[in-house]
């Protein structure tokens, strides 16, 4: 290995600071610096990976060594982030979502083609080997065409009451399944109906169920919430499956193969998309943030073109629409 | 027991011929009449119970001693059926649906009630321990106040095919979970949208998803197939959740508990509906027919209320007026 | 129906009130009688079902109407039971195991031939559609010849405390599966090497693991423990599987389809052995006694039959005597 | 990265042409030298490599600059190369087992100590989530002493056929939960008693169940086979689970979460080993060669000692020795 990615990471929550300690244990990656509004949590990841604090974010982006930076801040920062990030050069990986509306995304994607610098969205489904298996199981020859795709992702309260109004259902989880739905139907949806509920007052929505139509002619099902009751087993549970013409194929995250009984009842573990074991992070994160050092010294694409990830934005504000109107939507591209 | 039921069963299909079946095991039945238009089956289900056999409907229900019948003819024959049976004095157990549409529903109903004999639809699901249990673990001191449901049944194309236009994905498999959502959430569906799907030529529809919402602010997803290819382990799926404010209680079906393993695959077997087991035929169905002998007889109320029954027809009429629409419909009682 | 089977329940624990119930439900049958050595629960389960209520086993039997006894008493007191029963002239179902030694057994068996009296003892997995459909899938033509066959039945350490030294893994829990395994492979153990472990002080083993042959050639093996913490969803995990020159076959008894979920985590339920549900008892344990009762009113044969029962019992003796000796024991017969 | 490792290969089957896949996909990695006796599967792997193909792993290992070797060949073949590579000061990594019996294993050992290499036995699961969660979730301050552990690796009868004799169901599919459960246990397995079965022909055993004890007081129950028919869902089955005094943890393989539905069945695939997503190898497999590759730069501990990996030999041995004499057998060590 000749030379090493120099990587920063902005935002050090749940997201940033997990991105932090897997490039620190990257042997292709040197992390150099880190970045969070709050003061404390900035000197606490600098002082586990070695790498420069910064509270400010051009701080950070000035640094003249700097190639890449992953993005990990909350929806509605995005734009600032990426924008200075593109404009200072650097290739970025951005947390999904692109942003949390359409005309955000837009301008972000301006200011990334203007800049030309690399960009990828942080879409860990594609990353995830049952998703991953399910794309390739629905390649035309073998399915056939679509005819529907049903996508869940349910979490628990506690996540919702967590963000409050920090995200939405949607744009928190809701895109994972719009651009898994799209990528994995070779189509992209073009008319949504969507209601939604607020019973628990968390401050966001409680779930959102919806109807979908692709292109293709294919009908979708959308279920979200994060309204379950926080003893959830694995505290989530995602699926999707598709039917078509020549075969079918479905994924169901609910079971992890790890249990632990106590006295109090039987509880499970994450070993999919984090978990931590022998003291790193292993799992469908590390894996994305592998494939983005690679490419990104390589110069070889990205898996995800960020043009699939900023389609599934519109979707995402047409559902909102819907939700809020009580009628169908169509998707405005 | 003093006294058996004197029981005839009219249809005698997949489902006719096991309510001959189990009539004639059950101790406080005696079948004495079995019907239908084609000669060999009858002959053939008569010889096998020692029931007396009809081609005829009406020569069936003019026998005096005769005390009940099972209608189980295709959904388009239930009124003349129905109305035949309730004008001859008899108690009726209907197979779902009640009706094909909600006029003829209301038609049967205003014929059996100005009869004023027995009258209850065979809604299979009451008399299965993971729908019951679910049904009393959401009862509101429990749940709490129910936030999203969500329904699941999906069969095999080879259903789809068998029934052409016989029936329909609502009718045959849709009323089963618009009468279990509405009973589990102790609330009636007055609003719903829907999209069907219709690529594999079978005569029906292959697919329909569904939102709807509930009078009590909960909102419903609806997912019926029957396009799933064959080799689907056990012919079918099914699930529904509730999710309320203070618990969440569900069951998923897929799961049977038996397995099969040969060099062509694994594949499994019923164990909860009508499973046969030496030489009977146990489970849900005869759960349900056991009831309605004993209730019949003891003149104790039937689980089921038929105006329950009722109420999940004009649902469907609305579902598939809405994906005939493609807009949301409002239910009209 | 002409006649209805009047019979009575010995012994009101957890067995045997469920017995009264389902018994008191039968339409063919007619409970007259209940008894145990405890006045409050006699008093109480008369009351609900309106039999007539006995303290002493020897006043029940003399009735001279009573037809048939369940006989539900901890092992150790089937002897005296079983044998006054036969001596009465009683038709008897006896709850599994048939005793708690090979001797006893014996004793019993021939107390039961001398009388002529119709026996059955309680081996509920011959009337669970997971077993039964198990059961018909290893036939020979379709399984071959049997290479290795697996049981567990694991439950919480509970039910170990609540029995303390009345029962034991094996007589309690192994009875089951010895009989399941010999029945499934059409073949009888006649070689088995056991060990055992105490560490819970429950005042029964904890565990007790098994390696067997059988007459066939073919090799077993056992996990016996009832040391799960109570947390354990559902209380028990119960699967078997052969594996055959043709094909093999398998049951899981994990999933039970339906779930609760609470904020302190996620539980399940019975809907398989004796579910409540709509007021009644149904399931396994009922259709047993359905059968029982069937089978003695029209003189059929018992679908078990009661050498097959036996002859677990001295499989179970040889377990105990290598768990104790730490050697491989042949089974005497 | 100032320096990356350079590695050879040797033997380039299923787990060799996956070793040369990987190491040529790890920024740390340099793949220069693969070997294997077939010259065309040599040139194969080569070509796709860019690495210099060896027939005679002498010349490999001959080679001044390579600094480590994954030996991937046959049981019986890993003495020869392990001590040749051992005494061209080469670092190994040997895809378990350690060697085909105990004296074997010893003198890889002795000649690894002697040349001071540094040495990691390739056992995959101490890389897998659901084995290292169950093994932190089985640390004594949470599950108390150990009672029982059972262990199950299942295959498909075409292994077995594949194998021939080359290898034996002990040693290529049961060194994985023997030392699974010696460390998850943190405790040795001392005594043992097992019987096999053979009615297949496959050139090895169906299938080998076993009984064992460990030093700490606990009881073991081993299940191993690969006798099942080939349409096995997934084409294994493993599982593991502890109970101890305090809770209890186990893992359950069956479930991949990926399922295809066609007309002919339902099948899986996998998604946790070595699943091939985005055109590379991720998951467990990976993960150990990525630990070997840091660990061997690093100068760091590999995470199994090879001492454990030798603590299972003898094991292996008692269980082979047990089977043939049908007596339970101490391990001697």
């Amino acid at each position: 290995m000749s030379k090493a990615l120099k990587v920063g990471v902005i935002g050090l929550g749940f997201f940033g600071s997990r991105h932090a300690r897997i490039y620190n244990d990257h042997p292709a990656a040197e992390l150099i610096a880190v970045c969070d509004s709050d003061p404390e949590r900035t000197a606490l990841v600098a002082r586990e990976t070695g790498a420069q604090g910064f509270n400010d974010l051009r701080a950070l982006l000035a640094l003249p060594d700097l190639d890449a930076v992953s993005i990990c801040l909350p929806d509605r920062l995005h734009e600032e982030a990426a924008v200075a990030a593109a404009e200072a050069g650097k290739a970025i990986l951005l947390e999904k979502p692109l942003a949390h509306d359409s005309a955000t995304a837009r301008r972000i994607v301006v200011a990334v083609e203007k800049a030309g610098v690399r960009f990828m969205v942080g879409h860990i489904l594609r990353f995830d080997p049952r998703y991953v298996q399910t794309f390739h199981a629905a390649a035309p020859e073998r399915l056939g065409a679509p005819i529907h795709l049903r996508a869940k992702r349910n979490g628990i309260r506690a996540t919702a009451r967590r963000l409050g109004s920090s995200s939405s259902i949607l744009f928190y989880m809701g895109v994972h399944d719009v651009d898994a739905m799209q990528w994995i139907a070779r189509s992209r949806i073009n008319r949504v109906y969507a209601q939604k509920v607020e019973l628990l007052g968390t401050g966001n929505e409680d779930a959102l169920y919806a109807v979908v139509n692709f292109e293709n002619g294919a009908i979708g099902n959308i279920d979200y919430s994060w309204a379950w009751p926080d003893g959830l087993m694995n505290g989530f549970r995602s699926s999707l499956e598709i039917v078509g013409t020549k075969s079918a194929t479905y994924l169901d995250c609910t079971d992890q193969g790890f249990y632990v009984v106590e006295d109090g009842g039987t509880s499970g573990g994450d070993t999919h998309l984090w978990p931590e074991i022998n003291g790193r992070i292993v799992g469908d994160l590390a894996d994305e943030l592998d494939h983005f050092v690679k490419a990104t010294l390589s110069g070889k694409s990205y898996l995800q073109d960020y043009r699939e990830a900023f389609d599934a934005i519109p979707v995402l504000d047409a559902l909102a629409q819907s939700a809020r109107a009580g009628l169908p939507v169509e998707v405005v591209r």
